[in-house]
């Protein structure tokens, strides 16, 4: 169990929290004092006449204040961490805080409007909204401020009714969905009867459960002994941990496979009399996977993979709509809780839950961003073209001499596995050694290469045929690096056009490829590193047209190294030989690479 | 550092959650061989030419596969935990994954269409993707393929300019902003040069800076030693520390309004000449706030309060949009990052960067549901209203002698509190004790009140004047659920209409708040609550109109739960006396409910 907290002080957390949301969403307001969230008058659709009104102890965020918004909650009342908010908090919210409408004489859709009151099933909860839905009952029978209806949700199958007895299911996260849906309805402008029954009905048809692999820390409060009894062990999963940390079915040493399994069965075994709360056999599912705020986004997604590959496999269950999120937290809990909505007809002649599910909203708790046109269109299609870059390369018309090419470029070659050992040495001094091995590998498989398809004489063509042996061969950064320079030579030979590839045209195609790399490794001249021979010799190609006068300027540059200081971490300079022995035109710039490579190696090796 | 997972093999765990993102959007769809998620075939704007791809090391969700959505990223492509995808799967992805445009010829608005890969600034990513960029260059070159444009981003000013010398700075959550933006311009149908370019002039916009408590543990990673001087001691927190546990600029122990302006300073401060890296001036600024993983949302609120408030006070910088929620993690990371853009003319003649960023994308990694219309109305209205149920109350016209109900309940009361010390009695022995204290202090309170408020005579005037000194002076489980009942009453006895206050009117009053009573406990007659005298008291009266027979059933029924076993947690028989004094009319309702409370107590005491 973490104890750490960038903020300490509950109280002081708890609302510089509620705060933040006037902050992200401006059309919202608090009451400090009452810690009560809404929305500011004129922030939601005018039609709208039916008002829900939350709540329960923070440390379930974004539940419920963030669930504030037009299509979900007009209010939420927090209480401090883990405990209900009082009742006159409640009362202040049903009676102050959301628009009050008394038309029971203008009863449109589903009744007159008023104040729904939706709460999870806790014993403080329950009576702390409880007796604030009474006292604005009291008024409301003198014909005073707003009808009001409460709806209780208790969705978690983790304690079975023989523990739970006469006190029921606790309230977990399938409480969002309840809100979701009926505040679409009341979105749509429809009365408190309507919206209640249509809460009660999602509640009523709802399953869920938890799983979590520590107890939370509450801000504020001593650091347990986390060696007692009371804590999981490493490896050991709690089923059924409810979001205060409440004792849960069971503490199991049990990975995902077999804890979905089990969590699943808890939700859907109807043979198991403690449980079987609920009988999922809509051909419309919604599967709700909630972060309890602690687990990696990465892993959330494993599990959802498990469940939905579970609840096909197992119980031929195939949701309608998949969500996976944060939705009611336990703090930063490490656990999530699975939760199943079986659809059913809201029996308005309205809207469907799926409908509802589906209705746009804001709030910034709420997270379901896929459209009921990319739920229901179902598009099958992949795209499985692979337009490769190697394969078959269209001859580019710029010529050489194949045969004198070939040579040269083995000559190269055979220099770069030559001077093995001397870049070896020099690197096992201030590197980790594997340079000159790795330039003696890429040498040999294109040596190799070249004697089963010598060169054709077409520039680009030779060129790209080079790329995928680099590429394979020549792994680690400076293998990437090789290959992006390679890669942009092939593009820049192809962009000089039809002609014959002078040592000008090399030098162009050279150039380019220098300015490509130059964008991917901070390397300039001066570090100490490859590009110190490799640009003067690139340059003086394309000033002169003399590769032995290149050639020259690289062997110089190189050389000139020795003196610098290596700044892009740990370079080195290794040596230099090979340049004067590349005379021969056609293929300088490729060989003059090679050359480069062994020359001054290794280009950038960060520590 | 929590070493705890759901799931523990990296390779099966980063499939599977790529896998998740086709069943949470179903628009979506997976080359599981190359980790690449894309949007299938007709999934976005039909005249999209502009196609984003990124991607990255996994660990970072929901970026970068979470982004792939219309209005966002058109392909994701991912590589093991912490480490850059391989340029072969990039290149797949940018040549086969997404929609290849070669509208070079028929240029519309920004040019031609092609592919804008924009990734974070780390050797690995930009090494491997500009690879891939290069290959596909060289395919462009030769008339094939797609055009190609690369943006590299670097927001993170933890490391600042003489350490990261040409490295330069890291990328981290300021990223999601580049795509975003850039997304939703290509989702316009503009050509790759401008949406390239908007993506530059975005990322060069952006300073962000991070803080955790604690390094971050990779599943399938052997378990460190945290006890090493790298990790984070309690209270400390590293500034500026990457996304793959990176070392920041320093370890201090520090908390949250010192670290938030440490933080803010190194964005912001132009005097420091190794970071003052952009200079934010504009009119228009935007905040993001990103949760790594593991911070609580509650948390994450407090923190986006205190830099917002920061923000103004030390910099006068008011954003015109807040995001607070989780971008891109370090997996379940115990830290925040923050991010501020300077807003600029994006110089294309075309939207502007925030309705860029208010733009409607799908995508379930991006959350950002506020409207712009929301942030730009500016509403400031609250509402301030108290509708009290206390206060005024109007008189109801049912009517009862006020002197001779006055007396009836002043004897009730006090026999409440002259059996306190056999209530204590029996709740030491089962209960915490203090039932008889709680009934006593709340009989006395209301005696007071009676001595200086003589009853008038209007039943429910008289009530409801009660109900504030109990809600006040009962407290506990208990004390709401007294206050619930006589909430209730007041309801019930005012829809009783004008008329006479007799037992049978009472008694129908009060079974009405019998029933409100049963909405919010569970307890029923035979679970030795004070409900076992309470309900056959008010059934006899309804029953017979005597409320000599009345208290007769209510104390046989308190008799009788001698025998019984509680079934609501620790409930307790305390003996019961009092009731055949209640033999006047007027006040028999809430006398007996008193007495009832003395009898039968104490209601419901979970353990």
């Amino acid at each position: 169990m973490s104890t750490k907290h960038f903020l300490h002080d509950p109280t002081h957390l708890v609302t510089a929290s509620l705060h933040s949301l006037t902050l992200t969403n401006p059309g919202l307001a608090l009451d400090t004092a009452n810690k009560i969230v809404y929305r500011r008058p004129g922030y939601g659709p005018a039609g709208q006449r039916t008002h829900i009104v939350s709540g329960g102890g923070s440390g379930h965020e974004p539940s419920f204040a963030g669930m504030v918004g037009p299509g979900l909650l007009s209010a939420a009342v927090a209480g401090t961490i883990f405990a209900s908010p009082g009742a006159e908090q409640i009362r202040a919210a049903i009676m102050g805080r959301v628009e009050g409408h008394r038309d029971a004489e203008a009863r449109g859709k589903g009744g007159g409007g008023g104040v729904l009151v939706t709460v999870m099933n806790y014993t403080g909860d329950v009576l702390n909204f409880g007796l604030a839905v009474e006292k604005a009952r009291a008024v409301a029978a003198a014909g005073a401020g707003v009808e009001v209806e409460m709806v209780v949700v208790g969705d978690d199958v983790g304690v079975g009714r023989a523990k739970a007895g006469k006190v029921g299911r606790r309230g977990i996260a399938g409480t969002v969905l309840v809100h979701k849906i009926s505040g679409a309805l009341a979105a749509q402008g429809r009365g408190l009867r309507e919206v209640a029954q249509v809460a009660r009905l999602v509640a009523e048809n709802l399953v869920s459960v938890g799983a979590s692999l520590e107890h939370v820390h509450v801000p504020g409060r001593t650091k347990p002994d986390v060696d007692s009894a009371e804590y999981l062990r490493d490896g050991e999963v709690e089923i059924g941990m409810g979001i205060h940390n409440e004792q849960g079915s069971s503490k199991e040493e049990v990975e995902l496979p077999d804890l979905v399994m089990k969590m699943l069965a808890q939700m859907l075994d109807q043979s198991d009399e403690d449980r079987a709360f609920l009988k999922v056999n809509s051909n419309e599912v919604v599967l709700l996977v909630n972060n309890l705020g602690g687990v990696s986004v990465l892993e959330m997604g494993g599990i959802v993979t498990e469940v939905v590959t579970q609840l096909r496999e197992s119980y031929n269950i195939r949701p309608v709509r998949i969500l996976n999120g944060t939705f009611m937290t336990s703090l930063n809990g490490l656990g999530f809780s699975i939760t199943l909505l079986n659809v059913v007809n809201t029996d308005i002649g309205g809207p469907s839950m799926i409908e509802m599910l589906d209705y746009p909203c804001e709030a910034t708790g709420w997270s379901s961003p896929i459209s009921t046109r990319t739920w229901e269109e179902k598009i099958t299609a992949t795209r499985e073209q692979d337009f490769s870059g190697g394969g078959e390369i269209r001859p580019s018309g710029l010529k050489m001499d194949g045969a004198t090419a070939q040579q040269a470029l083995t000559r190269a070659l055979e220099t770069v596995v030559a001077v093995e050992p001397e870049v070896t040495r020099y690197d096992t001094i201030v590197g980790d050694g594997d340079c000159g091995i790795g330039l003696k590998r890429g040498a040999e498989a294109i040596l190799k290469h070249l004697k089963s398809y010598p060169m054709s004489g077409d520039a680009v063509v030779d060129v790209a045929n080079i790329v995928p042996i680099v590429e394979k061969e020549m792994d680690g950064t400076s293998g990437a690096i090789y290959a992006i320079f390679l890669n942009a030579l092939v593009a820049s030979l192809r962009s000089q056009g039809q002609s014959e590839a002078s040592p000008k045209v090399w030098a162009s195609a050279l150039k380019q490829s220098c300015d490509a790399l130059s964008k991917y490794t901070p390397a300039q001249p001066g570090d100490r590193t490859l590009v110190d021979a490799l640009y003067p010799f690139v340059d003086v190609l394309a000033q002169t047209g003399d590769v032995k006068e290149a050639a020259r300027a690289a062997r110089a540059a190189a050389e000139g190294t020795k003196g610098m200081k290596a700044s892009l971490g740990r370079t080195v300079y290794v040596g230099g030989s090979g340049f004067e022995q590349v005379h021969d035109p056609g293929a300088w710039g490729l060989a003059s690479f090679f050359l480069g490579l062994a020359g001054i190696s290794s280009a950038i090796q960060q520590v």
